[in-house]
């Protein structure tokens, strides 16, 4: 994704800490502290510009939700999106979103073992060379790492547009030990689907007419 | 598939006792006895025209093969293609197949337990209605009776142009107990992969664009 680049970002952002955590390291194995409950953490790995985690975290005042991103002004934007959607609920800034700038290569240095309930991927780069397939954020080595975070009855959902990274993802669950279910080859073939909050892509690829691919990962305690 | 009927079939098919296989039943359990050895025993369960079976049993002569269908014209094809591909091999007719009229419903009636090593499921009719969906060869029911038959290191290789059947084929995989592997959204992308015999239905598909779908599905005993 092309983002220009914004003078003060950072400084904006440092200028929410409801929102933006700016070392999320130190809360590894303790993110109840700063959502100031237990409920569930869900984590969106590539959060993008935030529509996805600012729907999902009104829908669900009963999950806490943490999107990661790499670049300031996407945390900038999926922070607009976030305050927005929860003041159509509650006039209030979302209690339960956390959002922060990290190197999903490094995700157990924010998350203690068994620390999180679920993972999304959404629209994950493709990254469609070969020999950048270990750059994949569904790559054996990151299944890996998601399995040690993930609680035993965690889960995975993944969507994208992509038939290649969706066909290596889905190989890639299944020589790693996850489960899968609710496989789905078009997710909106009879019309978007009311479940699913679609992403900034989503939505444009649907209006595209092209496919989307989901499914949900969970690991299997009997095989891993 | 419509075919037209021709007199004479049955007839054609009786005088051939060395392909086709009248009393089928009478094999279960015993199959080796048929093809007077022990190789693995490979079933393609709809087999269609035979180009699949009749391409698999000249190249692999080290396996036995039975394609059951449920119409005679269709076994008759078969047979005209099984003995052509072999006599390219050694001027005579396969001494590894056998064919046989018969409902996949009632597979059970024709293998013993773990007797079968691998299944074909080519292009099986996608039965596109839910309230047929009993009826493809994917569902759960199906699966269970095949998981019955199938050697414990037993194997499904199934392939499909269509996305619909693949779907929930995978998902009928999953939710069965059955590991998946080399699954494929687009198995022929870089060209006719040399490594599967193309059915008549693949190479029309594949002449069209349309991708063609492929897994491999194992039994899982951790899980089953």
């Amino acid at each position: 994704m092309r983002l220009r680049r914004r003078a003060g970002t950072m400084e904006a952002l440092l200028q929410q800490p409801d929102l933006y955590v700016e070392d999320a390291k130190a809360f590894k194995g303790r993110w109840h502290e700063f959502f100031g409950n237990k409920q569930p953490l869900h984590v969106e790995l590539g959060m993008g510009k935030g529509r996805f985690i600012s729907g999902m975290c009104a829908r669900h005042p009963e999950w806490n939700f943490i999107g990661i991103d790499m670049k300031e002004e996407l945390l900038m934007q999926a922070s607009d999106k976030a305050r927005a959607a929860w003041q159509e609920v509650a006039q209030l800034a979302p209690p339960n979103l956390a959002l922060t700038l990290f190197n999903i290569e490094y995700v157990l240095d924010l998350f203690e073992q068994g620390e999180v309930s679920r993972i999304y991927l959404n629209f994950s780069d493709p990254w469609p060379k070969r020999r950048h397939a270990r750059r994949r954020l569904t790559h054996p080595e990151f299944l890996q790492k998601y399995a040690s975070i993930l609680r035993p009855d965690g889960e995975i959902h993944l969507k994208t547009d992509g038939a290649g990274l969706f066909e290596f993802s889905l190989n890639s669950f299944c020589e790693s030990g996850y489960g899968l279910r609710n496989i789905s080859l078009n997710l909106h073939k009879e019309g978007p689907h009311p479940d699913h909050i679609m992403t900034e892509y989503e939505a444009k690829f649907h209006d595209r007419g092209q496919p989307i691919y989901r499914c949900e990962a969970y690991l299997n305690s009997k095989r891993l």
